[in-house]
C-alpha cells in the first residue's frame, strides 16, 4: 500500500518528494501522462531503474494464441494484448563520466509532481555523484491534449558547485526489455520484443524509427527533434540503428550556465496506411508541435484544462484528501478518454499494461456515466468506437447462434478476447451497458445526429441480441437463462436481475428509437412487429423475488445457495479468487463486486425504497469488494438508503483506489473506473442525482465527515452547479433555459436569473449493514480522529 | 459408418475379408488384443499400411502442460496422456527384393478373424509382388490373459508357385511416427519421440530394448525372443539400436517348405524399480513364455476364455448381428479389465490413444456393474486402484474446500487431469459411481476383507465429501448446488436428481458399512456422530420436482429453459459440442445423455412407475444422444415401462457403437462402456434384472424382433441361468444354495434341484415416445425388412 508520508495532500497536485523505489512502479502509474492517444508512464527520465517502462498507443497490439487445455466450440483463438511502444521519454544524463543513476551516488533531493491544471509533470532532482559532483536536474513533461499525436519535455541541467562536462541522450527505445511475466512463458516471449525494424534515419537534432508488429500488422512511426540551449561550443550528434533514434548533446555546464533542451516526440501508427504515409504523419505532426514551440504547447494544455475544470470540478470541503482524490480521478479520466477517438477506453486507460490493455464493460458502466455530464464529446466518440466494431460483433452473434450483436467481454481491436466464457462470453451485460451509455448520452444531448448515424443501430442490434437470448415461459414470462452478471462470483446464472432489468431497458430504448426514426429503422429492417417484440418481451421480463425473505435474489436459485463461510476464511484468502476454485464461490453467497446492488443503483425505478433498504442490507452482509468496480455502487446505494457514513467511507475506497494501491496491482496501471467512481459516489451517491424521464432529481445529504460539496453537470444546453451544505443544498445554472430539478421528490425551476436553495430533510435510517467480517471499508472518519492520513499543505 | 459387407456376421468371431484402407484404423480399433496390461491393436504384422500404430501399457504415460488462456485456482497444470511405447507386433517380410506391403503389387486375398473363444486374432493373405512372385502369409496374434505380460506372434509365409528367397525381421520398434494430432503443437511434439532410449542389446534370436519417458519418470523394458522353423540354410541375425531391436531371418522358401518361426514378446515396466529390474522382469517373464511355448500359449488363452463363457455368455435368438455384438463387446470387456491389476480401466481400454487413455466414471458407471455379475475379482481389482490413489483424491478435495475425497474426472495416475472444470471437477458424481460400484460388489460377492480394506474407506471418504459439499437450506432439506451430472450438455447446476440420489444412496451405504465394521471406521475417525450426520443428510436429500409438468427437471430449473430448437438443428451439427457454444447449450432443454433417465436406472426405488414413464417419455423429446453413454440407459427405461421395440432400437445402438462406427470415432479406440452397454441392454433392459435390499429382481419380456434371450450371472457364490422366451421365463440355479428372485414383482426361490418357469405377463404402454427430429435409434425391425444387415455365416 502506498500509505507514504511523501505523498502530500494538495487540492490541485499529486506530489512525492523523495524518491522510494520499493513503490516506483507504482507511482509510475500515478504520474502516468496520457491524452487517450499516447500513454507514457511516469518513468524516470532517465528510463532506469523502472518498475514497468511503459509507452503505449491506444489500440496499438499485438496477436498472441490463445491456449485451451480443452477446447470448445466458439472459444477465441487470437488473444490481443497492448505492446510497449517505442519509447520516446528517455534522457540519458553522463555527468563527467558517470551516468545519472539515482541508485548510485546520492540523491539529495527528488521531487515529482503532477500538476492537474496544468496537465504536466514536473520534476527535479540534486544528484551526487560517486565522484562527488552535483547537479540539478528538472524536467516538464506533458502528453498534449491538443496535439493529439505529441509529446513532448523540457529538460535542464545545471551544477550546483563547479563547471562539469555533461552528455545528454536524447533517445527513441524500441524493443525495451521488459520485467519478466509470470506464467505462460510464449506470452512472455510473443511480447518481449513485438516490433520490427522497418526504418531508422537521423539528421540535425532529430530522428524517426519506423516498426512494425509481426502478427497484427500494424505500422508504428516515432519522431523526435530538439531544441537545445546550451553554452557555447555544446555539440549535437544524432544517430540511428534499427531500434535506437539517439541525439547526442556534449556541453560544458556550470552554476548558472544550465544545458536545456525541449524534446518534441510524435507517434503515428496505421494498419492500414503505408510505411512512408504513417513516418510522414509523424513527421508532420512533429512539424506542427515545433512551430507551437514549448510555450504554445503549454499554453494549449492549461487552457484545455481550464476549460474542462470550468464544466468538471468537484469542490469537497472538510476532507483535503478525498478533495486531492477527486481531482486525480478526474483528471486521469480526462486523460483516458480526452483524445481516444475512435479506440475503445482501457481498464487501465494508457498507464500501464494490466488487463493486457483491454476494454471491458467498465468503459460503458462506469466511466460514460460520467463522461456524459462532463466531457459528453468523448462518449460520443467512444460509442462511435463500439459501432465500428459492429460487423466483429455481429459476427459473434451469428458464432453463438445469436441474433444482433454480441460485443466482446475484452478486447483492443474488437474481437473478442475472453479466453474463459463463464466470465466471458457469458457476460452478455456488457451489451446492455452499451445501450444504457448510447441512451443516457442521448436523454442528456439530445444529438440526433448521433442518434440516427450511430445510437440507433447501437440499440437495434443490442436489442435483437436479448431478443433471441430469452424466451418466453409457459405463463408467458421473459427470462433470460445461463447467463453472468457483474458479480464475477456468480456465473451462468438464470435470470439476474441486473441483466434481466438492463435488457429490459435496452429493448425499450430501441423500440423508443426505432419509433422517432422510423426511416433509420427501415434501413436496419425493424419493422413494426419486430419494435412490438422487443416491447412484449421488456413487458414481459421476468425478476426473481424471494418472498420468504423479502429481498431479490442476484439471480434465481442464488438465496436457496449456502452462505460463504467467512468466518473460516483468512485475511490473506482474499481476494477469494486467488485462493477458492471458481465451482465454490459460484456455488455459494459471496458477492465479488454489486450486482443485485448495482441494478438497484441503474434502475432504481424498478424497486421499491423499502425494497431498497432491505437488499441494500442483505447484500452487504455478503459482498467482499474483490472487484474495484464495486466500493463506489456501494457509497451510491447506501446513500440512497440513508447510510451517509457507509457511503462516505465508500466513496473514500473508491477514490483512494490507486492513491493507496488499495489492490495491490496499481503497478500494472490505474482502476480508471474506479478513479470515476469517486464522482459517482460524490454526484450520484451523496447527492443522489439521477436522472429519469428527462428530469434531473436529486437528493442531497452530507455524511458527518464534509461540511461542503459542489460540482457542475452540463446537459441539455445547460450548465447546472450543485452546492450542499449539512442544511440546504443550493442550485445555481450557469447557462441555458430554465430547468425544472427535483430536490428530495419536490420540483423546482431553476433559472440563471437567481440560484435555489432547499433544506435537506432529516433521515434515520437505522442500524447501518454489516460487511462480512474484515471487508468492511475502512472507517473514514475514525481514520481523521486517529491522524493515519497524509499531511496537508496549502 | 463400416457398413461394409466384408464384415461377416459370426456368432463367435469377427471376420473381414478384404482390407479396405479407408477403414484401416477403424478395423484395428476392432481387432486390438488386450489383456488389460498390455494392448496391441489390430495393426498389420509388416506395420505399414497404418490408420494409428499402437502399442500400450495400462499406467504408461506421459505429462504434458495444461495451458489456459485465463488461468485458475485449482486448474490442474499437468496433464497425462497414454503413449504408443515400443511395438513388438512388427514383422516385415521381403520377398525376393519387394518388401511385402499390400498398397503394392497385388492382394489377391486378405482375411482377418478375431475369435472370441480362441483369444486369437488371425490373418491370412496371398500377395503378389510387383514382379509376379505370390506368398501366402499366415499369422496368429495373441496377447495372454494368464501371463500377463506376454504376447506372441506365429507367423508363416510360404511360395504359392515356385521358390523365393525371403527375408523376414522381426523387431521391437520404439518412437514410432505417428499421425499428426490436430490442435495444440505442444501436445504433438511432446508425444511425437516419448521414449527417451536407455539400453539396448541382441543376441541369438533376441533383443532387449529399454526406454524410459522424459517427464513421468516410468522406466520400460520389452524383450522377445524366436523359435524359427525354416528350411536348411535358414539364417538368422539378432542387432539393436537404441529405437530398434530387430532379429532377420533369411531363407529360400517353396511350396510346401514355408518359414515359420514363432516371435514371444514381453513387457515390463516401472516407476519405482532400477532400470536393471524392470529388464529383468522382462526378460524373466520371456523366459516363462518360451518355456510354456506356442502351443501352451494357446491352449492356456482357450481353457481361460472357456471359463469366462461358462460364467458370462449371453445367448440372443432372432438377430445373429446381435448375438455376433454382445460376445464382441462382452470379449473386449475382458480383454480391457481381465489383468488390469491395479490400474484403472481406460475409456477406451487399451484399444487406442482417444480420450488421452483416461479413466472416466464410465468404468465404475457402466464397466463395472457388469463385471460385478461376470468377473468380480476385476471389480475388486479396479476399486483397490480407486483405493490407491485415494492420496490424491483427499489432496484434491483439500485443494477445493471440501472434506474426503474427490475422486478426478480424467486421469491415469490418479491426479485430476481435466482441463476444463464445468465438465471435469464439478461432475462430482463420479464419486458416487465409485461407492455405488463399490456396494454393489459388496451386496453381491459378501466379501468382507475387500470391505474392511478397501470399500469402506472408499465409502467413508466420498461420504464426507458429499457432506460437505452439500448443505441444508432454511426448510432443512439438503442441497447439492452448482455440479455436473452426467449431461453434460448441462453444468454447473443446482440439485441435479441423478447426482443428488447417488449422493444420498452413497451416504447411507457409508453409514451402514461403519455400522458393520466400528472397529475400522474408528480407525478412519467416524464416529456416531459423523454417521448420524450421514444418514440425516441422506434423508433430507431434496429432490426437485415439477409439479405442472408432473416430472421430475434434470436439475433446479431445467424445465424453465426454452427447449432446444431441434427442428432447425441439421443432421450434419451432431454432436451439438461441435457447432455450438456450451453456453447455448447449458441454458436449453437438450440431454446429450441418460440423466435423469439413468437416475430412474441406477436409483429406480425412487420414482413411481408412473414418473418413470412421464419422465422417459419427457426426456426423449431432448435426448439427442451425442454420447456412446446413452443409448444402453435409454434402452433399460424403455423396456421398464413397456417399449419393447424401443428398447430394442437402443440395445442394438449400443451393441453396434464400433461395429458400426456410430460415433465416428472407432478409429481412436473402442467405447467399452458402451460394448458393455449391450449387455447392460439385454440384461437390465429387456430382462428387466434389478438388485434390490439382497433380492434379484428380474421383469423379463422379449421385443418382437427377438425369439430367445439366455444369460447367466453369478451372485453370492451361485450361478444364475435366465432363459427368456417370448411367453415365459425360465430360471436355473447351475450352483449354490437355494436363491429367492423375484419375477416381475412376484417371489419365488429357485434351487439346483429344478429350474422354475413363469409367464411373462402382457404389457400395453400405449404409443411409445419420440427422438428429436433425426434422433431416434435405427429403427432394427424395418432393416431386417431391408435387408441392410450384414450377411450371416454358420
Amino acid at each position: 500500500m502506498i500509505k507514504h508520508p511523501a505523498f502530500a495532500c494538495e487540492p490541485w497536485c499529486l506530489r512525492v518528494s523523495g524518491l522510494d523505489l520499493d513503490v516506483l512502479a507504482q507511482s509510475e502509474s500515478l504520474f502516468a501522462l496520457s491524452n487517450g492517444h499516447i500513454g507514457w508512464r511516469g518513468n524516470l527520465d532517465e528510463g532506469e531503474p523502472h518498475g514497468l517502462p511503459g509507452s503505449y498507443l491506444s489500440g496499438v497490439y499485438e496477436l498472441r494464441p490463445l491456449p485451451y487445455a480443452e477446447a470448445g466450440y466458439g472459444y477465441p483463438e487470437s488473444g490481443q494484448t497492448v505492446i510497449n511502444v517505442t519509447n520516446g521519454k528517455v534522457i540519458r544524463l553522463l555527468v563527467n563520466d558517470e551516468p545519472f543513476d539515482v541508485r548510485y551516488g546520492r540523491l539529495r533531493a527528488h521531487e515529482q509532481s503532477l500538476d492537474f491544471r496544468a496537465g504536466v509533470l514536473r520534476r527535479t532532482a540534486e544528484w551526487e555523484s560517486p565522484d562527488g559532483c552535483t547537479v540539478r536536474v528538472s524536467s516538464i513533461r506533458l502528453v498534449s491534449l491538443v496535439q493529439r499525436a505529441i509529446a513532448a519535455v523540457w529538460y535542464e541541467v545545471e551544477p550546483v558547485d563547479e563547471e562539469l562536462r555533461v552528455v545528454v541522450q536524447s533517445e527513441l527505445v524500441a524493443n525495451e526489455q521488459l520485467p519478466r511475466v509470470a506464467g505462460d512463458p510464449r506470452v512472455a516471449t510473443a511480447l518481449e520484443a513485438p516490433l520490427v525494424a522497418c526504418e531508422n534515419a537521423a539528421w540535425d537534432a532529430r530522428s524517426v524509427l519506423v516498426h512494425r508488429t509481426r502478427q497484427s500488422g500494424l505500422c508504428v512511426a516515432v519522431s523526435m527533434d530538439h531544441v537545445i540551449d546550451g553554452p557555447p561550443g555544446t555539440g549535437v550528434v544524432a544517430e540511428s540503428s534499427p531500434d535506437l533514434g539517439r541525439v547526442t548533446v556534449t556541453a560544458s555546464i556550470s552554476p548558472g550556465n544550465p544545458l536545456r533542451l525541449v524534446k518534441f516526440v510524435s507517434y503515428g501508427w496505421s494498419g492500414a496506411r503505408s510505411r512512408p504515409a504513417v513516418r510522414d504523419q509523424a513527421d508532420a505532426a512533429l512539424a506542427g508541435a515545433r512551430q507551437t514551440g514549448w510555450d504554445g504547447l503549454v499554453a494549449e494544455q492549461r487552457s484545455y484544462l481550464d476549460d474542462f475544470w470550468a464544466r468538471a470540478d468537484v469542490r469537497v470541503e472538510g476532507d483535503a484528501e478525498i478533495q486531492q482524490a477527486v481531482r486525480f480521478g478526474l483528471f486521469h479520466m480526462l486523460q483516458a478518454t480526452a483524445r481516444g477517438e475512435g479506440r475503445g477506453i482501457p481498464a487501465k486507460g494508457l498507464t500501464g499494461s494490466g488487463y493486457d490493455g483491454h476494454c471491458f464493460w467498465d468503459s460503458e458502466a462506469f466511466v460514460l456515466p460520467v463522461l456524459t455530464y462532463l466531457l459528453p464529446e468523448a462518449v460520443a466518440h467512444m460509442l462511435s468506437w463500439r459501432h465500428s466494431t459492429l460487423p466483429m460483433a455481429e459476427a459473434r452473434a451469428r458464432q453463438l447462434g445469436m441474433k444482433g450483436a454480441t460485443f466482446p467481454w475484452r478486447t483492443i481491436h474488437g474481437e473478442e478476447c475472453s479466453g474463459y466464457w463463464p466470465a466471458g462470453t457469458a457476460a452478455f451485460h456488457v451489451n446492455a451497458a452499451i445501450a444504457d451509455a448510447v441512451n443516457r448520452y442521448l436523454d442528456i444531448t439530445r444529438d440526433e445526429a448521433f442518434e440516427t448515424s450511430v445510437g440507433l443501430e447501437l440499440l437495434v442490434q443490442t436489442a435483437r441480441l436479448w431478443r433471441s437470448l430469452g424466451h418466453h415461459d409457459a405463463d408467458g414470462a421473459f427470462r433470460i437463462a445461463g447467463v453472468t452478471g457483474p458479480d464475477e462470483y456468480s456465473a451462468v446464472a438464470d435470470n439476474n436481475v441486473y441483466t434481466n432489468l438492463m435488457a429490459q431497458r435496452n429493448l425499450l430504448a430501441a423500440a423508443e428509437s426505432c419509433k422517432r426514426h422510423p426511416e433509420e429503422a427501415r434501413k436496419l429492417h425493424v419493422d413494426e412487429e419486430e419494435a412490438a417484440g422487443w416491447r412484449d418481451a421488456a413487458q414481459a421480463m421476468y425478476v426473481p423475488y424471494d418472498e420468504t425473505l423479502g429481498i431479490h435474489p442476484q439471480a434465481d436459485d442464488f438465496t436457496n445457495h449456502q452462505v460463504w463461510d467467512f468466518a473460516a476464511t483468512k485475511p490473506d484468502q482474499y481476494p477469494l479468487l486467488l485462493h477458492f476454485p471458481y465451482f465454490d464461490l459460484y456455488r455459494k453467497q459471496v458477492v465479488k463486486q454489486a450486482d443485485l446492488v448495482l441494478a438497484m443503483h441503474r434502475r432504481g425505478d424498478a424497486f421499491t425504497p423499502e425494497q431498497k433498504a432491505r437488499n441494500f442490507a442483505y447484500y452487504e452482509r455478503i459482498t467482499v469488494r474483490d472487484s474495484s468496480l464495486s466500493a463506489c455502487t456501494q457509497a451510491v446505494i447506501a446513500a440512497e438508503v440513508g447510510h451517509m457514513d457507509l457511503a462516505y467511507d465508500y466513496l473514500a475506497e473508491a477514490a483512494l483506489m490507486d492513491l493507496e494501491d488499495v489492490e495491490h496491482n496499481t503497478r500494472d496501471g490505474l482502476h480508471i473506473a474506479s478513479l470515476v467512481g469517486s464522482w459517482i459516489a460524490l454526484v450520484e451517491g451523496l447527492a443522489g442525482m439521477r436522472h429519469h424521464d428527462g428530469t434531473m432529481c436529486f437528493a442531497p445529504r452530507l455524511p458527518s465527515g464534509l461540511t461542503e460539496l459542489s460540482f457542475t453537470v452540463s446537459l441539455l444546453g445547460r450548465r447546472l452547479t450543485v452546492k450542499v451544505n449539512r442544511d440546504t443544498a443550493t442550485y445555481t445554472l450557469l447557462a441555458g433555459e430554465p430547468l425544472t430539478i427535483v430536490h428530495h421528490g419536490r420540483p423546482d425551476t431553476v433559472s440563471t436569473a437567481a440560484p435555489v436553495s432547499h433544506r435537506i430533510p432529516p433521515i434515520s435510517p437505522g442500524e447501518p449493514p454489516t460487511q462480512p467480517p474484515g471487508r468492511a471499508p475502512a472507517h473514514r472518519l475514525s481514520m481523521q480522529d486517529t491522524g493515519f492520513r497524509r499531511p496537508t499543505r496549502a
